[in-house]
């Protein structure tokens, strides 16, 4: 259950500001489906259009990391945040853009490593080796 | 400063387990240089053991994720859990393994971005769409 | 479902010290709810009788801080932590002093924000200014 | 130190795009100071950008939070991401909008004690009560 | 919901690495139940072989800890990751293990406490005592 | 560098209750010691009292667990808050305690396990056995 309301697509065809993004939402994405997260954030205008405008910046344009990698990343933190909700999404929109069985289970392997070590990092305080600092 | 020693060359080569590891990366990185954060776990020789054998199977075996994309998921991780040794040693080895200026300012976006939306979700506690659930 | 029995009503008046904790809860609270977090909690009865007179002592005392903002400082770190109970709790604690949409939007906003930076400057390791050191 | 280069002044100004964010700061804050974070952040113009925009929207828009109330929230995120910069940066900042000294104290014990009952919900697994859900 | 396929017992059976790990498991623990975590990683062959192996050796091997001991720390970080699963998984474990009712008091009140003191020594930057560092 | 003054000895001994809880430490420690925690949460007198008064009744007084356990338990929870300080004085204690090497070693290895089986469980979103559910 949320801690908020769920707009539905009455609600927020009544709301010009709200309107606008499921809209361009569905242009963007080229599918109806909008997600509970915009329906969810439709009840704070301003944060749901800055952080619709964030997600097509850094998820959706054209850049130096492909669109899977993309979410590979997203993935990695969200796991971290524990986000039940990201996880899920995400690990969707990722099969959705052709995330495959064996590239799953490495996803997996390193995020657990990277757990690992990280906690065996903090655990001792390792110093940083001068040979990884910048410049 | 490490709440453990710091095990010098001379000391890992006085223990079989400990010069055999420290040998193997050596020989598996072409170089001679031990980071500390292996100086720091041969106090714990199975454990080195252990994570050694990890690192080579989850980071360096050929795989499908090509070994940068594996050092970007790293740095997430690392980033999520504050781990400062983590950060410093996998940005020096994303940046090895050729690491661009924009595929960096891409990989940290996403990880604000994921920041940013995780936190929204949870504190909104959204629902997952049946839509994202497999099978 | 939880980890521990949650006591009922006539489960905690059988025992003294629980008795004492839940009657202490609905006469400040002028309300005869005990929430679940209480009834988990009397399993511990050290642990319940120190945690209901912090809370006393934190929440409910005059103090510099309005109620409100400090229920708002609670929903961020319960959200930080990824606590599902405590997010629910302490949004609906902030509702019942009167938290407005607005101000709900403008808290989720800096939570996001504050997790965006805080990514960055973790993944970038950004060294902190000497002007913000305290004399 | 950083994983990336800061940016001097006489670097920001040869940028035209880093520039424009400089000077907004400087502008917007009434002082010549630039504090780490955007130094480094330069290195990313399109994030850099985006976050100050963030910034100047979220912290210092008016609004129905006022602005110490911001910066309370900010540090408590800042703890619980274990982000040394940020809570540096933004203690000074909450100082600097006139944070009391038993602000300060309350502040913390809030922190403090939502930290406590968090690891506690979450340990036991509390079932949240149905009289916290909307709708 | 899970974010892959849960491999049932047929399944498992028709697949020889997966057979040979739910064959150890149910022979070291002398118990026909294989929990959902396994069945979960059974899509990942080579981590679901390494992430048993580690296991037994973590958990399982005689050692300096005895394993109540064990699942307590497991259970401390398993609560600090906001892992439901794997809280019950091991709370339980703990339980077969012998955990009692005044241990489990305490295991979460140390919990507590440590969330409290660290937010604190977090939110004030707390420098490292010399007296505490090794040699 | 802290957020907040360290009080010395003289400034502590100047006010009653700073004195006063300053003297209880060196009493029940019988030591004259008192680390900089205790110095920095005397700007915050009420806090200082009740944080003392936890730590002397959680991990002083006598249990179910003895006393390195729960140092164990709070060596744990302070690596996953990445609290550097609380990492640092938390293993001093461990090792004033009685701590062994080969002890470390299998603190070290259980934490960096559950690390690695959570992340594993909450990317995977694995749903809880009923086997494990109380009741």
């Amino acid at each position: 259950m949320p801690t908020v309301k769920l707009w539905t697509d009455a609600e927020a065809a009544a709301d010009p500001r709200i309107h606008a993004v499921f809209n361009d939402i569905r242009t963007t994405r080229n599918s109806d489906f909008i997600n509970n997260f915009w329906r969810a954030l439709a009840n704070q205008p301003a944060l749901l259009e800055r952080t619709w405008a964030d997600i097509k910046a850094v998820m959706l344009a054209p850049g130096a990391l492909d669109p899977l990698t993309r979410e590979l990343i997203y993935i990695a933190v969200s796991t971290l945040n524990s986000c039940t909700y990201c996880i899920h999404s995400h690990t969707a929109a990722a099969r959705a853009k052709g995330l495959t069985s064996q590239q799953h289970e490495e996803l997996l392997a390193v995020i657990a490593l990277a757990s690992h070590t990280n906690a065996l990092a903090n655990a001792m305080q390792v110093p940083v080796d001068p040979e990884f600092l910048v410049g």
